[in-house]
């Protein structure tokens, strides 16, 4: 990962969303702002803005997404681009070309913008440093990197319902290790000035110098959860499931499976968060994804709008 | 199946379009009315009108049907929807998301319409029983239960070269037991008081209580044709044809295949009607397929109006 | 493949693009004119113009190409077009319809234009014939036989970096044999008055009776590219590789592929192209393809601008 922020023109402006890491608190908030309008956007009778008209937006998955892509693609649409979608593993690649020769092939047609999802960290930056002046890359996850867009829409939903930053107990539980949710997530919520982030989950799933990132620890997630505002839960991958670094789902479940017990322990009024998709009764019970502090479905609504917010700011519209 | 019927409003206006049992007569007469003049707009040189404009269209094709997702997409982008296509087969279930999970965040990304194709009959029903206030789902085909837009397209067509239903004999053939197409057209014609529908077929693929319906059954197909004014053949599914069901695609062609010779039987300005995609030479000869009395094509067309009309009416547009 | 020209109206005009060879100088001059202005519609703010609103064009790819299908969907997006994919080898053939029967169903949804990629040569020309009157077809490659747009856009690079092609001399090189950018190239070039054509390669890949098409046969590439102003370097199919037309990759490379030394030959302001994707190292050294004398991403520009010509000249936009 590069240590510069390929991802600002010399004078301090957006012009990629690459990751959380290296905006300032301001390029945040400003943002955030820029999303409120476009959440009315969604609510009305004719759902469409002409602010992207005769742009040409790219999605390029790598790494199969269809939610995700979804979200890129109505945002995109909803700002009246075109957009194409490209499944790239399935194509040049196999004709044996290299991704920078398809994506110079890309940029050749006039692409406005590219959205990114790669399995590989740090593809996004790879792409963004060989795209040429006025194409803007949006990272849309990158292996175990950052999914900004992801931060953004989680830090929207927090201000939505909380207001402010700082003065909020925010617990994100889970596997830390392997999540670019948590990642983007920790930079957002530090850079707004949250003053309390505390991550939880068996020893396994922490990274050992998590606490470099500003945030304290926590095994137990009952205490973890003390007095909290905010619980974001994280997804436990299928994956890790069935392998060594945990017993099983029902032992997850058991220690780090979000319960009405559990949620008890927090602030009667903390909002309960997961970016999706859900494993019910792996790392949530179903009352509480469903229940009435629940906020996972506006985090979904609230990031068209964060996603519009991000390619109308990324293009200067 | 439900008793019930959700595809309507309080006061009885179309909110949904889940099948054909449940409507009116009016329901049904409004719906071709509507379609009129969405047939010009295929003809005109713009094909496109804007009452769906700002509208996001879904179509959630859990079963593969590229013909049929082509016709509603391009029904929604004349009528200047933004369409997304889910192969949701594909996608969420493959993470463990539960369906419902799925259409929930859809709906939270501020969809308008969901077009569902499943195997399962009865799918689109849970689907529409789940989906918030304001949002409309069209059945495009459940398993064996009903294809409500192939129904109405079939209606069109007929009223369109046929007039009136009042004094029409109706002849439908081949695999009525597995045809969800057979049972939207028999409510149909029988809702909009067709007064002689008979259904033809070997036993084995007709329903043994299909008379409950209100038709006639004919095992021997010349005697079935005689004197009938609309012919309308069935797709004779592939997976049948090598089944225990049937002898052989070419004893069923001999039997229940619409030659020539059959087709004399019927009045001579009969119309013959098929929903694709067709078997030549095995529910049906050549040169009847691309005969003076085949509507296979129109019928086609105006599907796209009809699929039109129906997305109009159900957002109210 | 036909020798009549069903491309062409009674009058002369263009109403298909099936092949280069059966349009006169005429024909080609007034495309590659008419698509001046649409390069310049690449490099706005709304790249976008009303041509085609509300026209429905069909990419009925046959064959995998993602690069070349993009291209014509973004060509016929900036056109206003509405655009639907079909992956034609994964539907309807699977439900055992004739390519006929798809076809005159998509005509009877009031299809405008047919985008046709088919590893079968002719293909093209078939559906040509059987669409009805008012439906466009255009070639985007046809098995060994031809690959229009391509040779259209060669063209229009050519003619922008050389201004003229009476006092030309253009080597193309590489695997003449089975490339149909190459034989759709030199009937362009041979078309434009280009006096001097020189296709360059080994034996195994040269047709015996290239020199008919009006061009001269190098085996030596160095000699070859002796003087020449256009150097049009050719794809080496992977399957050709592997196989026992070459030795290997590496051996072709040393006697057909663009290095300094061999590009040293050609005029100093000798212009090189490649239709892509690129084997950097096969058939073209990197620091070549990415050299001042490279126009290879000029090309994939000008392609866009020149498929927009194309479709709008069809459908007489």
């Amino acid at each position: 990962m590069p240590t510069y922020h390929p991802q600002l023109t010399a004078d301090g402006q957006l012009k990629h969303l690459l990751s959380i890491d290296g905006l300032s608190r301001a390029h945040i908030e400003r943002l955030l702002e820029a999303a409120d309008p476009f959440v009315s956007v969604g609510d009305r009778e004719v759902k469409k803005v002409p602010l992207l008209r005769g742009k040409s937006v790219f999605n390029l998955f790598f790494e199969n997404s269809t939610r995700t892509r979804t979200t890129f693609e109505i945002a995109a649409k909803r700002l009246s681009a075109d957009v194409i979608n490209l499944n790239i593993g399935a194509s040049s690649t196999a004709k044996g070309e290299s991704l920078l020769d398809t994506l110079a092939n890309l940029v050749a047609m006039n692409a406005d913008m590219f959205v990114v999802r790669h399995s590989e960290s740090g593809a996004p930056f790879l792409i963004a440093q060989h795209a040429k002046s006025g194409v803007a890359v949006i990272n849309a996850g990158d292996g175990r990197h950052a999914h900004p867009t992801q931060a953004l829409l989680d830090m929207y939903t927090i201000r939505h319902y909380k207001k402010s930053f700082h003065n909020l107990s925010v617990a994100i539980v889970g596997d830390i290790l392997h999540s670019r949710v948590a990642r983007s997530g920790i930079h957002a919520l530090t850079t707004l000035g949250c003053p309390d982030v505390r991550v939880i989950g068996p020893k396994t799933l922490i990274p050992t110098d998590v606490h470099r990132m500003g945030v304290s620890v926590h095994h137990d997630m009952a205490r973890g959860l003390e007095g909290c505002d905010v619980v974001m839960m994280l997804r436990l991958q299928n994956e890790r499931m069935n392998g060594a670094l945990l017993p099983s789902a029902h032992e997850f479940f058991k220690s780090y499976g979000l319960t009405a017990q559990k949620l008890a322990r927090a602030k009667p009024n903390a909002i309960v968060m997961h970016p999706g998709p859900m494993n019910r009764g792996v790392e949530i019970d179903s009352p509480i994804a469903d229940g009435q502090q629940s906020v996972i479905l506006p985090q979904v609504t609230f990031g068209i709008a964060v996603r519009m917010a991000v390619m109308a700011s990324v293009v200067g519209a």
